[in-house]
């Protein structure tokens, strides 16, 4: 059966975990961690990242958007999670984005305090990325306002819940949620949904 | 007309601008940078990502693999730099997904350099991601050892070639050619094109 390797308070692990359900792709979900079992999952991806998605026939996929590529290609017409025609892709690409962009900078924020001793931590850095991360909300905010609303989750409801249910455990001094109101009754309406429920943060 | 932001010194943006090309996508560099015209990339896109790529409509399309993925779907069978066919596909996204973390913990070694006085600079850090870095180069030499050799640039191709170039400019010291033939020998045939030569690094 394929195998989910890492730990689902990753975000790029929880979007992989849900939209694989979504599809209705069956998988096993090996919970390791890059940091405290390093040398287990290294075993598995001598890179180390997480998810790692491990097909029936042992190819090794890894990068959230790449392994969502990949069955994305393969689904059923009624089970995509990103339209077909140009226009409405590029909207949710742009969105998309935007999001991940937030993603990353997030992620980044908690292993500058997380993985570094706090005389190697760099407030001009900080700085930076956190511009970067809530001109990045703004946008994401301003996007998911445009969208009409569905309780179908697609791509974007999908991965604007785990990324925000993320950022909001996480680094919630640093993203004012009261600030992001669109974003924040995304997150809400989905995590509230049984899929995200079987995957919880934490 | 379709602008592309970003430094073509970016293997990312690199990547999009040949395989742009190769599509036959017609669009105008717009080389800024993301630290030294920071507030002026700031004015396209808040989140300062490069490559950012505005349609003609307005939308603003970040990270590479979610551009690519945009212009795959819209490109001519003939065009396609992305095998149909799952085994295929999966075999690339493969190797792309560990060429990629390639690119991510060379990035973050440069940063880490770059972007940081010496003394906020962490040799643990450096250490983990030194050996995710060669890890993955192991692996992605490994995968194109068991390609049959093209003289047609794929995404594979492109992206083999402008994240070795990348590395071997940036962190040679890191990242022994010698020990990575297989790609050595990929990026090498590339370089020599005409489409590698119209976005040159550096």
């Amino acid at each position: 059966m394929i195998k989910l390797v890492g730990m689902i308070d990753s975000p790029y692990v929880r979007r992989v975990a849900i939209s694989l359900e979504l599809y209705g792709v069956e998988f096993e979900s090996q919970p390791l961690s890059v940091f405290s079992t390093f040398e287990a999952f290294s075993r598995i991806n001598p890179a180390v990242k997480a998810p790692t998605l491990i097909l029936d026939n042992g190819i090794r996929l890894m990068d959230s958007s790449l392994i969502l590529n990949y069955f994305e290609a393969q689904a059923a017409p009624e089970r995509r999670l990103l339209p077909v025609a140009p226009d409405a892709l590029a909207n949710d690409l742009q969105t998309l984005g935007f999001l991940l962009a937030a993603a990353e900078k997030a992620v980044q924020n908690v292993y500058e305090h997380h993985q570094r001793p706090v005389e190697k931590q760099h407030a001009l850095w900080v700085e930076r990325i956190t511009t970067q991360l809530l001109a990045a909300c703004r946008e994401w905010n301003a996007l998911l306002k445009t969208r009409p609303a569905s309780a179908d989750p697609d791509q974007v409801a999908v991965t604007s819940t785990v990324v925000w249910t993320f950022i909001q455990s996480m680094i919630p001094h640093v993203v004012n949620a009261a600030d992001f109101r669109e974003i924040q009754a995304v997150a809400e309406s989905f995590e509230s949904q049984a899929v995200f429920k079987k995957y919880p943060f934490n």
